[in-house]
């Protein structure tokens, strides 16, 4: 898409620290980083979220995932590290070209992920269960 | 691993709502959830993080975070989602076998995944891209 700045990236036309140049997904620092090390993964072709990304594309992305978060773990002596991916603006999105942070972490961190914990009234689970299913 | 409560449900041993169970991953559902929806993949052999994960397990992984954000969406009639995975003690893991929150998200929610932003010196993001390159 002309005006992301992500495809930019992809097509060579602002410069990244680019770590990985696969078939379907590069991955580069983010330059805003969390912590120094932190990184993106995106997938080449402008998917503004997971939904539109086919599922088959997410074996190359989920191995990535495993492959990338032990360099950057290892490259930054982090004591651990987030996935994080916003898909769409009610989880966060800013960038609107699917991206996945890699954010490695330590002990000393000035940020936690946390959230309220809901309740699931009698049997709403169960319903929620099969409803999901039907979608798989 | 015998005291870890996701072994236990891998094994049957303490029920889950399970949505999902493939050849190296189930998912099933959060039972004090973020969202109602919200949904956990965790691989059935007990590696504590994915430093533990042989690579190529990345590709069930990441094909099933597709489908699955999909489906928990459709089912949920959420506006977004969040995949979280908190890998390690400091970046806030608690249940100490790995694990991937889907969140639905949506706009009237009451939580945020925010971060302060850091700042590289001059030349090192060129070292910091360098290293992570070659443990890749």
């Amino acid at each position: 898409m002309e005006s992301c700045i992500f495809c930019k990236i992809i097509k060579g036309e602002i410069p990244a620290a680019k770590v990985y140049d696969g078939s379907k997904f590069i991955a580069f620092l983010d330059i805003s980083p969390a912590n120094k090390g932190h990184t993106l993964i995106i997938p080449k072709r402008h998917y503004v979220s997971l939904e539109e990304m086919p599922d088959g594309d997410g074996k190359e992305f989920g191995e990535l995932q495993v492959k990338l978060g032990k360099a950057v773990m290892k490259a930054t002596n982090a004591e651990g590290f987030n996935l994080l991916l916003n898909n769409g603006k009610a989880a966060g999105q800013e960038v609107m070209h699917a991206h996945i942070h890699i954010q490695p972490r330590f002990s000393s961190d000035d940020f936690h992920y946390k959230w309220t914990h809901k309740k699931y009234d009698d049997g709403e689970m169960q319903r929620m269960q099969e409803k999901i299913k039907q979608f798989l």
